[in-house]
């Protein structure tokens, strides 16, 4: 099998794909899977609708800049695609060096922009004359600094990824040098449709609607059709349709598996008052947190109710004529 | 077969089974039926329950008094009838005699305590002199003065419905003598547990839900659930359940049939939060208004939400192991 | 001071009053007040708008019954009465006569048609071949007996209240004989509209309400408009309107008193939505149970967020022109 | 006074604000304003905050893009500046030389990524054999053309508005040459806090809030404030607070002002709930639509249940003791 991923290698997303491997319930043996890093999700995708690979991880949101259009612009564009599984990472930097190196005596630090900005703190305080060059990512930074000739490689470091560092062989100079600790981004394993996960009892399941134009409040009711069903959100976002001004889509996601009632209840609730509601998968909640249902919104209440029905409805007599 | 009412016969209940032999959608051949007075619903409840009779009409709310006790309980208390029409009777009065006299001649007005209470203004004004004799019924009154010796009749006239005036051959005085007019009551014609009739289009819904009790909000909820599938109330009476104080049941008319699937999906709903929906039965409004339904709430919106989650159901992975 | 109560002495209503002027939270000094007996809410009702009386006790809903339409119905049609004080009564009866005498020597008991009901099976049970006689009210049923020649009350006894048998210095042959142990009554103490009293955090608050007839689902709006404040009901219960079947006031208790700022917030709201809102009076509950209360519920975030608009809206410019 | 803009002249930003000097209600007299161009919606901030400019146009949200991050961001970081204005531009290219040359004489087209992205069909189709270079805007790709030699000018033509061609004196080769029509942004006037401007019966209301965190259905609560209070939103987007996965702040325009009683109350509604309620401003709606309101949520009705109120709560007794 092959598995794609926004690369270079040790990326962030490459670290998502590694970690996709292991815990309680692993997405495959890491054996059988060959990773293949791709330049860009749109591109991945495309090799992932047309059989080249069989499955891709792509970040879907981040603590700090939010949702990543790309990735749910992708998912929301096309019907056949399944989420089955998702990956946090905590982003974290060190700055890392070919050799031990006081940091007073490096001249250049190279880095991805988007890193950069998370470091600049640092980097002003700690290392105030060095001059800051940019690379195409962060993982680039970090190889090209192992495979420079020696003497290029003299009074440089690479803001990177510990797992980058690590990769290539480079002396970690300082760790967790981001200015916000704690940022995390949300990666998703997306496959061809076909299968869903079973249930396992902590799942979140993942669609995106588009509300009707014609009458105000939609949202609420939206959110009500949900509440009605006693399903959380846990994620929304909202995106341009793209159309007009003033016209969303929502990407959500919900804490349940569609063989939950409540989701497949709420769902349906949905698919009657939205033009579009397009769903993209249930799957296992990374923090493996199960979700507290209340009586009335169990499975068994729901099947009592429509077992109600059904006897009420066999009494109905045929119409007359 | 025989159907019961809440006797003796020409009394307004009397009227509303007449009536529910006519029109568009008649319950049954006139013809085919003998009609049986009963003194209370709870004996003549006891008599349909035992096979005695096939079906009763009994009053279920006046415009003016609010919901008949008697038939409210009488109904939740039970799940083996069902309610299988409904009519609406316009409660006036005559002033009737045995022959013709003026008003001024009466000396005694015989009437029910009930009627007396709805004619008391007429009354004082017309006949100020006369005095008000109780009788066990209005139709007791007319049949009585019907029956009386012609020395015994003189300056005498009954309060009753036209019906009874015409029934036992009186002379109508005056008409219309209620002090409000426009009062209505609402009947109900129940049979032993069987049969639903089909949709018409225009039908009404009856049930009775206690709420749960150890959340606030419940009633709120309750209603949520009717509208979020665009089911609207012409009907909620509380009931006390008994047991303390606050405690309550609610009687409720939907809009619908059960055969919509709108009016299922509240049900279910009702049924999921509810510890007890009493369901009392679908029928045919007497009005024949049909209710409007927007597109969301048609029953092709719910089918199609309905297959587009067994499409979804149909893809999810057998579980593990 | 004169308060009247629906008589005669020793009714369940009587009891209401007494237990008015002891507790935490007395209406009064009964040193300083005249009890008057009277035979109807209305005719107390006359009595105290026209001055002679300066407060009444009457029932307004019973755990078995429920809501007491008379007093409901007298209580809506006024704008010049507030109730400023609530008791509950345990409804439970005493079988008593002259003097001690075993169950099986008694050959007549008399009592009212609506305690004999009460009590029916007891009877039954105990006294199997005793006849029941009718008296105007259980107080009458035992002033009678205690004021008959000996002779007359030989063999027998009365069904009436413990308070009404010590009234009267009857003999207690059995208590508790009620088929349904735990039926309550709850009375309200209603003045001329004047005072309301001063919000003591256990208070409760009643009104009626009608709704606007012109679209649906405006119960629905008018529980939301409580919610969204943090306001329950304890009591609901519908009354016609009387003009069309189908249309109600509702009377509703509320936990919280006028001076809560939340109360006064949905207040404020049901006004706005609805064509008829009758305040009916702020007073202390009977059981002391004060109301929790949400934090973005309490009087300092209302006032916090009335203080927050007021600054900004001393921002708005000067209309232009 | 000056006024601030995203630069350089002739940007989209830049015909935004010209706009806002024009129609029924400009902002201000064009002659008493000197435009600055700004490199970035953050340092134009900063001059804004410091007094150096009086007021800035910022985009704040496309129709295909979605919402201007680094605005947003800005606005929701500080409580000193005020939105007083919106408009709303056409975002349409043309393709312009020095002077009129046929297309397939071009060699080079010169403009910004994203203008690249969004006519990148139409180049494909109609100068298919031309280079693409990259300037750092439109307006610059315009301007560069403008200045250079004419030997270094032949062939060569630049994407951008038509405002930036007419300006710089070029040759509009071809008009409305991007691939989806009818794309528009929206730009906000912000101002440092102060005044508010008076309402015009046609406003909008924007605000940033954040939802409590420690219970679900904090959003449907949200939007139940604004839907009890008949105000409608037209736009909500979600933005990550930054702290952790999973929270958002949105940000949210209204239809209405905060001198709309529905407007105030809603607002202070949200105030007691959220955690954080940002208010940026109330202006006029650049599509001059005035909004309905039902009459439950006109000013009289609010002022009407406002005295009611206070009429009642005169009554209230001074507390005991």
């Amino acid at each position: 099998m092959r598995y794609g991923f926004l690369g270079p290698e040790t990326t962030f997303t490459h670290q998502a794909l590694l970690q996709a491997f292991e815990g309680p319930t692993p997405v495959a043996d890491p054996a059988e899977v060959t990773m293949v890093p791709f330049s860009s999700v749109a591109t991945a995708t495309t090799d992932l609708l047309a059989g080249d690979i069989d499955a891709l991880m792509a970040p879907i949101e981040n603590s700090v800049e939010g949702g990543v259009s790309g990735t749910l612009d992708v998912l929301a564009a096309t019907d056949s695609i399944t989420i089955v599984a998702e990956q946090v990472v905590l982003i974290s930097f060190v700055l890392a060096a070919r050799e031990p190196i006081a940091l007073e005596e490096l001249t250049t630090i190279s880095s991805h922009p988007h890193a950069q900005a998370q470091v600049q703190g640092w980097l002003r305080t700690h290392v105030p004359a060095a001059r800051v060059a940019t690379s195409s990512s962060t993982a680039a930074a970090a190889r090209d600094l192992a495979e420079a000739a020696p003497e290029q490689a003299r009074g440089r470091a690479a803001v990177c990824s510990r797992l980058a560092a690590e990769h290539f062989g480079l002396e970690i100079l300082a760790d967790g040098i981001e200015d916000t600790a704690g940022a995390q981004t949300r990666f998703v394993l997306v496959t061809r449709e076909g299968r869903i996960p079973a249930r396992t009892g902590a799942d979140k399941t993942t669609i995106v609607v588009q509300l009707p134009h014609n009458r105000s409040g939609a949202l609420l009711e939206a959110l009500e059709m949900l509440s009605a069903n006693g399903v959380n959100m846990s994620r929304i976002e909202s995106r341009p349709i793209g159309d007009f001004l003033g016209r969303y889509s929502f990407s959500i996601d919900l804490e349940g598996h569609l063989e939950d009632r409540r989701v497949a209840a709420a769902l349906r609730s949905l698919h009657r008052m939205c033009p579009v509601v397009h769903y993209l998968g249930s799957y296992p909640r990374v923090d493996g947190e199960r979700t507290e249902v209340r009586e009335d919104f169990a499975d068994e209440t729901y099947d009592e109710a429509h077992e109600w029905l059904e006897r009420l409805s066999g009494m109905i007599a045929a119409p007359r004529g």
